[in-house]
């Protein structure tokens, strides 16, 4: 398979940082082609802008996902994103590798996906869940929390983790199509042993392993709703 | 009362910063004193660094959400940050005006939430929700996308608003210990007519005069959890 890991945290030597290292060593190992967007490294501008588009469809006003659109088509977007979206369209399976931050994405990632996740391609009209531009691929989220699983369970006191993250794994990775795989979540890290930390680095090779054969989370298909995007009965 | 509102459009001549000019001349208007930042005329920085502290508790090895607790203790946290503070703590009532990428805020405002809403200060250990640092004060999101309310609702196509919204306004603004007032939607803006627009304008003009008679959302208390964080038993 070809795995493309989009890496996000400041610190190189975070336990976060060593899940991804763990990820491409062992990807490799199992016979997949990785490539890493190491968003830190990188210095990646996550600021959706005018700047992001070398020509403009119109100039006087900037509505970006029309730009997106324009820019994809006329081969115009800025290089920095254009790199990124083909190593996208490569991809089999697109891994976010981050630190929770406000149950969201640190913002360099959000940027990421606000500037390389393009309209006209990755969704646009009626194209997107099962129907986006990205089906066929998978996703995965793979994060490193403080909190403890039960905090972050249906009767824990923020509620299940898979609500927190509502808006990135079904507004955002299944809004494009892709099939999205459970996310890998290291509990409680600031505050656990070594030998607890190696528990979860060990779990991660585990998961990595069963990639072909996890289910992914189930979302409604576009099939439940009618053109008008109204549910339809039964 | 103090508002002070946090804008993050690319476009100047957008509708959602006219939504954003409305209320700075509302506001004044009804007696409030106001303060902005709009994010992308400040070029601010949303990417969470090591820059951030120009004196650092652990220089080896960074812990984002510990050097914002030193930074604050010894006030060498960046200046950008330092006066974004200052705004958060004076206000009694924050905004954040912005149009819904990706069914949460732009990366430049998601860097602001990353590296302003710093630990020690907005929470810390069980100082969250109700107990959180800025109890008090009122936070509300004026948003503009490009959905129709019958896609954001309960049984459309996204679910429910609020759902999307929930790390934002859970996870991010009540977890501060904020009352968050109902979001403000302009719905459906690349789409409508002129009158339409004007509609949306009238609407939070009437809305920015009852922010004193809103009820805000409800959300759990952590009177309802022990103090190992399980919830309470009836």
């Amino acid at each position: 398979m070809k795995i493309f890991i989009v890496h996000a945290h400041p610190e190189p030597k975070s336990f976060n940082t060593a899940l991804c290292d763990l990820s491409v060593r062992v990807l490799a190992d199992l016979g997949h082609d990785v490539r890493v967007s190491d968003l830190y490294d990188m210095r990646f501008n996550p600021v959706a802008s005018s700047a992001d588009f070398l020509d403009r469809a119109d100039p006087d006003y900037l509505v970006y996902a029309l730009e997106q659109r324009h820019g994809y088509e006329t081969a115009t977007l800025a290089p920095d994103i254009q790199a990124e979206i083909e190593k996208v369209l490569w991809c089999d399976l697109l891994i976010l590798n981050f630190p929770l931050f406000w149950f969201s994405t640190p913002a360099i990632l959000k940027g990421w996906i606000d500037r390389v996740l393009i309209s006209g391609l990755t969704y646009g009209g009626k194209r997107f869940y099962d129907r986006g531009g990205l089906t066929g691929k998978k996703a995965m989220v793979t994060l490193t929390l403080g909190g403890r699983p039960d905090m972050l369970s249906d009767d824990g006191v923020h509620g299940a983790l898979e609500d927190m993250l509502r808006p990135l794994l079904r507004g955002t990775l299944y809004y494009t199509g892709m099939s999205v795989l459970p996310p890998f979540v290291a509990w409680h890290v600031p505050y656990i042993s070594d030998e607890a930390r190696q528990g979860h680095l060990k779990a991660y090779e585990q998961r990595l392993g069963q990639l072909n054969d996890l289910a992914p989370l189930t979302f409604p298909s576009l099939d439940e709703f009618d053109d008008n995007l109204a549910r339809l009965k039964d």
